[in-house]
């Protein structure tokens, strides 16, 4: 059994990994960790855990931690796991990190999209960015993940075929995001009141979400050279879900099949990415619940554009199920173990 | 494996059978029949299942299916299950029914409630009535349960242990229920619409809504006596759950503990039924995606009256997980399996 | 033109009397009082009201309010007002109070529920309860108005008449009342999270509710004798509205025809509150944005018992609207005036 | 008295007609259309007319409609009002066509994206596309109103000024839009159903939604010149709004200042566009219930574009809204009357 704490475990986030954890059948959880809930007890937070969780709220001592389990996650403002990292923790346990101090290699690039100072940039180069599909086999061999954004994960997968191969004009890249509301957290804040949020939609962090750098940093990876798009989140009134609507030009004429060919290239053995069939784009509550991203797309003859669109839960692959798929790539455990969760309809 | 197959596959609690016999490892479901949608690709109909059914959806066969499987379900309107029943069927497989033809004794009651000719009354002595935790024994040797109502469900384990102590006066119980509205099921009807549904309120079925009688007919048995009582349903504006709270007089003075004491007697062993702390009260949230109903009630002195609150999710303890549950009884498997979901949050 | 001031004006009923009274032909608001948002511009709290209110908040100086206006509202916490009258003020203007502070004759009661010692207990005798149905002649005459609470409002109109001529035994009354969010408040808390109440329902305060004795009080006067019923709130994840399910036992055997004669006595001429045709229960989606209460009911043979329904929106009828039209009584106006809302349908 | 008709009175479309007109001092509403309820009453299709009209629905006879009222609205499936017209009809009254029947001036555009052959292209011409704060004038001696579409309406406005001024490479322009479920209609269909909608978005019509032609040939005269565009609609769970995100390359390097001044120039004085303050941008709640459009825009010096931000409230400005705005030109009333709608908020 692998033994697993959490730091962090009564945001939404937390919660999710705590659900996911449960019944993950090689896992153990010995660390509830939160500082706002401390010696409480857990399923008095979350009251869906009621005989299934038994354990109190620990605070968030990672050096005791460190020895009594094998992999940490951080599910934790910003700055926070940056502020805790240490060569000894490292020595002793994997760390997986779900807030975004290490997923962005230039140091200076996070300080300023975050206005942080960050405390321990010397670990940011050994970090793995933890997006399974792209890099598994750098993740097979890390000590510590940088579990990617929501956002992120949803506009990368969505393109990163195309723009690898070349066949997007990638300066002309735009990505419209849908979220809902979970990504947002639970802090008690007016603007996530029920009476705020329901019947409303907005644009917000336009121009300046934090994603924005992260998703340039990797789909740059891919075209072999830095870019800059526009990313444009939404939040919708609903708990789950986030859906990125993607255009770009093309680069040549294209047919759907060479489209679909190369996603299937990429994807095509991938458990967690479905391309849908033609015609069919993704709804967020198709993969609610599950660890799977839904792939759709149309060619605009009319624009030459091509319009890109992705689904997923943002509580599991955008946070604990992909985390929990990073500690499986970590542990040599068959990379869906726990996350087989057929979407939940309606 | 248990072959199983299905009829009313494409309604919601067909779906959420599917969903949940998808992750059920003693089970292989080998017929998805859905009369509307014959000869589609199931998942075309159910995208949620998109890589994870690759079946289509074949008729409502029901003597052809009975050589293939060991236990047929029945998700369909009321009426059709009963048309469909004879003694071969019965002398081949097990047979779930999640109409309400087989639940209520006294045909009679039944013909008048749901304006139905019952066509072959002649098989309701020996049908089951499926409350699991109330019926356990009987389900083990049944060939054919039927699997209750989803307010019944809610409604009669709330009252019941009570109901049976003798300690509150029968003719004084009043049942006010809230439901989500899949519920409703899946027909396009105008009064199911997402902007007539949503934002609002409302009572409906008065004083006439079917599941009365039979949450009256398991109460009265609980009792020792029939009786009658007022059950109100009301839709609310969410996909899934139902909560009950039920009002009724109480018999004699009796403290909190007691009263704990009394659900604890009757539910402290049940895995699905979970009796909430002192002061905390149900809400459908912390059940969403599971098989538990979570129990709660307060005495208030002034009136001299308890209120017991219930809160299931409709599809699965409500219908088709109570339908599972029914079915590892049938067939001697761990009353729990394919059914220990971590309810989903939020 | 009236002039008017009011208290607590960006909580979400002060912001919802800056929305009738903006339309209100007779009235000038010259006092937007908010200590929270002291000195910022109104339309920056609620930006709804861009283009149309230009003022900024103002704090919360009743004396200097008072110089300036005719009459003024206080939609503040609990407690607030009180602490602000004395004889000054109401030699000057007219007070109509939201919150609860002057709606409960006896004081020990409002000091027991509400857990307040009351600073000014001397104007609790003087001050009418405005209820306008039931006691607009005294209304008129009033300096002091105790504006009905929202639960309270839809739960007495709902059941007055039947109670008034002692055709119901009120020691068997049980309310079951079903709220929107915006009745919680704008105040930044986790359990009113879109999250949290989103796709969940729940009961909350069960047998301590502070709307109970004020609906008892007020029933009691109704029946001519006090007596204890059971009040149960529940939250619905909508933003407006509320919705009341009352049961009682019926005194004797009555029709459909008499029944709804005795609400055409009391109500027919009312203006805000629409008897339903029979059959048709109360929705609160037909009455949102707009200052009427619908009632509808059901006579249930079988149970010798009465369920009566109600439908109104918490934020009009059930605060801003019924004190906008308190106001047209004090002042002499057409009751009706800036409160003709056609209900917003979908 | 102005009398007024309408063709199409219980879709949603419709019924919002009923509720603004209802309140316009200037109209009296003698024709309430409906094939599919007539002789049923009004109030008994959308209850929250109960007790405000007292009308039954009456069928779609326009030539003696034409006999009894000076203005028909048609808010009717596409195809039908274009059916219905002649020059009789025309010589008798004023038309406002809510359908896109006569919106489109080459009538081979409008047959290829509707699939219709339209019945009476002779009267395309001299109908005028009913945009109030672009073509007033000549709504003003218009006999045919092409009432616009709610997507267009948004889409348009939103980047009009910059269009025309040529600050913008209109081939670069994305509008990525976001609708409440009201835009749907009222028809039974599954895919609106509540269950199917709450917790859900997608796109839907990717590169093929009919109001694609319409918004390109309104900014095509805009601009001088046509152009093609890519237009994306997303299905939002809530009832109301529409929110538009558009993106589009700068034709040169501008300062916030000079982009506000150009907003100022065109829409500083129109009553019903609000373009809103630096840093902030619409939401789709503050403007619900009412006639406004909100416009907010971001600069983007990092990609040199420009995202441009519109919210409206679908029904009101996207349709009966600007329908009343029309009449009101048309019939030399001042422009607001009838609709100094508040916000409704929450």
């Amino acid at each position: 059994m692998i033994k697993v704490g959490i730091i962090g475990a009564t945001g939404y986030a937390g919660q999710e990994l705590v659900r996911i954890l449960a019944g993950h059948k090689e896992v153990e959880l010995v660390w509830y960790g939160s500082q706002s809930y401390k010696e409480q007890s857990y399923a008095s937070v979350y009251r869906n855990f009621f005989h299934i969780v038994h354990a109190d709220c620990k605070g968030d001592n990672i050096q005791e931690m460190a020895n009594l389990v094998d992999v940490i996650f951080t599910a934790t403002p910003q700055g926070l796991c940056a502020s805790l990292m240490d060569e000894e923790i490292l020595s002793k346990v994997k760390v997986i990190d779900l807030s975004a101090d290490f997923r962005i290699k230039d140091v200076s690039v996070y300080e300023k999209w975050y206005g942080i100072v960050h405390p321990n940039p010397q670990f940011i180069q050994e970090a793995v960015y933890g997006l399974c599909e792209v890099n598994r086999e750098k993740i097979k061999k890390a000590r510590l993940i940088a579990n990617p954004g929501c956002y992120t994960t949803c506009s990368i997968l969505t393109a990163y075929p195309l723009v690898k191969e070349g066949l997007i004009d990638v300066n002309t890249l735009i990505i419209d995001a849908k979220s809902g509301t979970s990504g947002a957290g639970r802090g008690a804040k007016i603007s996530n009141l029920f009476c705020e949020v329901n019947e409303n939609i907005k644009a917000y962090g336009v121009g300046s979400h934090r994603h924005t750098p992260e998703i340039e940093e990797q789909l740059g990876y891919a075209y072999g050279k830095q870019f800059t798009l526009n990313f444009t989140p939404h939040l919708v009134p609903m708990n789950r879900g986030i859906l990125v609507t993607e255009y770009a030009n093309l680069q040549r004429s294209v047919t759907y099949e060479e489209i679909k060919e190369i996603y299937n290239t990429y994807y095509g053995n991938e458990e967690f990415l479905r391309i849908l069939e033609k015609g069919i784009y993704p709804e967020t509550k198709w993969v609610e619940g599950s660890n799977f991203v839904d792939i759709g797309f149309h060619i605009d003859t009319r624009t030459n554009r091509i319009i890109m669109m992705g689904a997923m839960d943002n509580l599991v692959k955008g946070a604990a199920g992909q985390a929990v798929q990073n500690m499986n790539l970590l542990f040599g455990l068959e990379e869906s173990t726990g996350l087989e969760f057929v979407p939940v309809y309606p």
